[in-house]
């Protein structure tokens, strides 16, 4: 999804983390545009927040994007073009991922 | 806090997760030192469960430390070594930071 150094602008809590850490395979083969297409196709999805994305020189990646429901994360799961994404991800682009499912407490932020 | 390329091993959910996204300031100033520290203490913390870690070049990190409670989360919270890093991090090394407590209610992981 998009790497802009740029910060989720998300509402008063509760609201649902989909916390996505990755590491990547070696070489393109692809990802990069399907990265920015992702993150374009999720933006225009029903009870998206917003998303924070970054990956080190080392292809670890942490992406977490947030939604305003459990609902709103199942639409998005069972997109088709997502779909299609998810499984070239298995297949091509991830050495290994661990996706966690979260519920949004409490959010401070800083400095002032 | 340790920027290796690890996965948090974590048990089945509920757990809780600490979201701690931000954009560091310019020159170390003592980040470096500070982080590996941070690492370490957290480890010997109770109800501590491990530490996802990125940083990319452009400044932007993400870091998501598991917990086995709330109450865990206050305990390090409060930790005073901890709090003086976090009033550092304020003065010093941050130019913002969002932090979501989150707790954690199902988890996959690929690929097989």
């Amino acid at each position: 999804m998009s790497t802009a150094a740029e910060f989720a602008k998300t509402p008063e809590p509760p609201y649902y983390a989909v916390i996505f850490t990755s590491l990547r395979t070696n070489g393109d083969e692809g990802y990069a545009a399907m990265s920015e297409r992702m993150g374009e196709l999720a933006k225009g999805m029903p009870g998206y927040l917003g998303i924070e994305s970054v990956r080190s020189a080392d292809g670890l990646g942490i992406t977490v994007s947030y939604w305003e429901s459990e609902e709103a994360i199942a639409g998005w799961k069972v997109h088709v073009e997502h779909r299609g994404a998810q499984e070239r991800g298995k297949a091509q682009w991830y050495q290994h991922y661990e996706l966690r499912i979260a519920r949004v407490e409490r959010a401070y932020s800083g400095p002032r």
